[in-house]
């Protein structure tokens, strides 16, 4: 499926209702935070506990992962490149949507392909927050929460990353969390920093 | 927080914090108000101030429309029958994911078959409000906002619904709002009333 634009006499309209309203309204801004790393680096462990952190703030943030994705928008699709390439640009799409919103939209996917993961920074410019959660290969796969790697490892999962399958590290992420270092606690924590030092929720007084 | 996983591969899981807790902190419940109707039937229009009128209530809403959709996450669709299925498949699925987060999402795409609608509310259940903005068609072109209707007659452009192209009518529409007799701010009023008496949002004392 092409990501050429097929419509033609569409402008992006804002309504009556502006995305400074919103923000306005939930005192704090949209954005986008998009976790990147292998299969049990931790990504949707991180991402679920920071979702709560924020949300003890009264801040509105929802976690976009493979369980509400896959299962819905993007259950016709794949682990073909070109689905995976599509997956990961509907993601990005939506993200964006929540952005505009006024909620800081959460993903969790393993996206592996930098070239995925960078449309999915231009379609959200400057909300775009790349967190690499930076984990090795044999501490991921000693943890292999969901039994995917022993799977990987039989031969019966086809492409997986890190096994069968590439995994490419972001080149300039806006933050590196190592999760093999790091309580889940100091991980949530870092994000917040980075967040309240971007403006994008105020800081705790 | 529990590192412990809670997801196994197949299903939609919620994280620590769930949509009733959003509910609770937004102070209403998430829906999905999906308007239908032919172009020109005030859709667009009436959505938007609808989201205004919620808003200056401190409601969280926010409106998927053509202009939006059609520029980001649809990008890659067309209007091939397949096509115009997926678009409302994926928009259907986009609205879920805003009602999970907390938010009412208000849709408005002309939407003219009731199979793809009928699947919109299969993935939405009780949270679809399907909302028939029901305009003659010779209202709808004499009104012609967009210049569609004129260029659809001189064969400009193919399968324009209510034209080349037909609308299925909603047999069983939460609400029909008849746009030639009512004004926008009454349509939008019978919307409200309609989200109160069910309980989305609560009553104005």
């Amino acid at each position: 499926m092409s990501s050429e634009q097929k419509a033609t006499n569409i402008t992006w309209h804002e309504g009556n209702i502006t995305r400074m309203d919103r923000e306005r309204l939930n005192g704090h801004r949209g954005a986008v935070v998009w976790f990147t790393g292998l299969s049990g680096s931790g990504k949707s462990t991180i991402a679920r506990a920071l979702e709560e952190a924020l949300f003890e703030r009264g801040i509105r943030a929802y976690v976009l992962d493979g369980d509400n994705i896959r299962h819905g928008l993007n259950k016709n699709l794949g682990f073909s490149p070109e689905d995976r390439q599509e997956n990961i640009r509907r993601i990005g799409e939506v993200a964006k949507l929540f952005a505009d919103a006024g909620l800081i939209a959460i993903t969790a996917f393993i996206s592996p392909y930098r070239a995925d993961r960078d449309q999915a920074r231009a379609i959200n410019g400057e909300d775009f927050i790349e967190v690499y959660v930076d984990c090795a290969l044999d501490v991921c796969e000693s943890r292999d929460p969901k039994g995917l790697y022993q799977k990987a490892r039989a031969g019966l999962i086809p492409e997986f990353t890190g096994i069968s399958a590439p995994y490419e590290p972001p080149l300039n992420p806006e933050l590196v969390i190592d999760s093999a270092a790091l309580s889940v606690d100091e991980s949530v924590r870092s994000v917040i920093s980075l967040l309240e030092s971007r403006g994008i929720i105020p800081a705790r007084s």
